[in-house]
């Protein structure tokens, strides 16, 4: 049973490596390189250990950092849609849901069910952990355009707010976070790198 | 407080942006595309989420994870060392200390401690959790050179002995996924992938 298991997992952990190629729209710090959705759910991951402390409520840590490791799998068979798309909504299409069962559907029984049910809790923003990790996901891009003079706002002709309303979602998380990246939006404004 | 420390915090998320730009020798599954340390940091985390129950004593995950996702961030500093390289030893040389000293150092005194420590901890491999991180570090690379005919096994001439003797680490957090490991080793010397 074991060995079956492991055999599941093994198979599960070398389907993810493509996650690695999965480019996003954002440009890592102060860079032209687009960044790729495993580094991206590395940092984040990151960063809700970091900033745990400014959360809201308390979070059970272990399951952010799962739902902010796995919350972009769906991509590798869905590619990643940018938030700012009007056309094609992201969140839980058909499309992502059969990516969560043909991915996930590799480990075993309930480690799938496990992981499928972390990455709808995340996709439905009610829980606590939820909306930790949203902000977490929300508020990295929101540095990387500020390093990069408006980065994929001033690509995209994304302006002040679209880029707020967005953004809000951090607030759901930690008011801390949000008062400090409501200034980096307001800054932008200032600085001529997000437009009115 | 709160705003002085989410301002160090802020300061570590943008520095440890540049762990995506470190890359290892090894490169992705079925690729010759050099893997980074950000993404392979990412893997190592999702595995040992993934394999926790092949652990060969109790862990607590969110050390190991919390172990995984810091524990190349040295090398933004101190590069990355080939484990193969007999002049240079890998493992918390000065050069790494002063960089975990220097990157962990930008956040609040208390979290740049606990980094500190966990890292520490993850290069002394004494406790439950540094074995089973270990054991991931060192299984995520044998799935890809076999993956990629023998890969770095080939590219830089190492030998079934020297790869037996650095893979064995992992039986030291699993004994499943070390006889797993062990089978692979064996059979990348039949396919003629690893000389003996």
């Amino acid at each position: 049973m074991e060995t079956a298991n492991l055999l599941r997992q093994v198979e599960f952990i070398k389907e993810v490596d493509k996650l690695k190629y999965i480019l996003r729209k954002t440009k890592l710090l102060n860079s032209d390189r687009n960044e790729n959705d495993a580094e991206h759910s590395w940092h984040l991951s990151l960063m809700a250990i970091v900033l745990a402390e400014h959360t809201n409520f308390p979070v059970d840590l272990l399951k952010v950092i799962k739902m902010l490791l796995i919350h972009d799998i769906v991509e590798i068979d869905a590619g990643d849609t940018f938030i700012y798309d009007t056309q094609k909504s992201h969140d839980n299409t058909a499309e992502e849901r059969e990516a969560a069962k043909r991915i996930f559907g590799l480990l075993p029984d309930h480690q799938a069910n496990e992981m499928i049910a972390i990455w709808e809790e995340f996709e439905a923003r009610q829980t606590n952990e939820a909306k930790f990790a949203r902000a977490m996901d929300r508020f990295e891009p929101l540095l990387q355009n500020v390093s990069n003079k408006g980065g994929t706002w001033t690509e995209f002709g994304v302006n002040y707010e679209q880029v707020y309303t967005k953004k809000q979602v951090i607030q759901q998380g930690s008011n801390t976070i949000w008062q400090y990246a409501e200034e980096l939006i307001n800054d932008s404004v200032d600085k001529g790198i997000l437009k009115r």
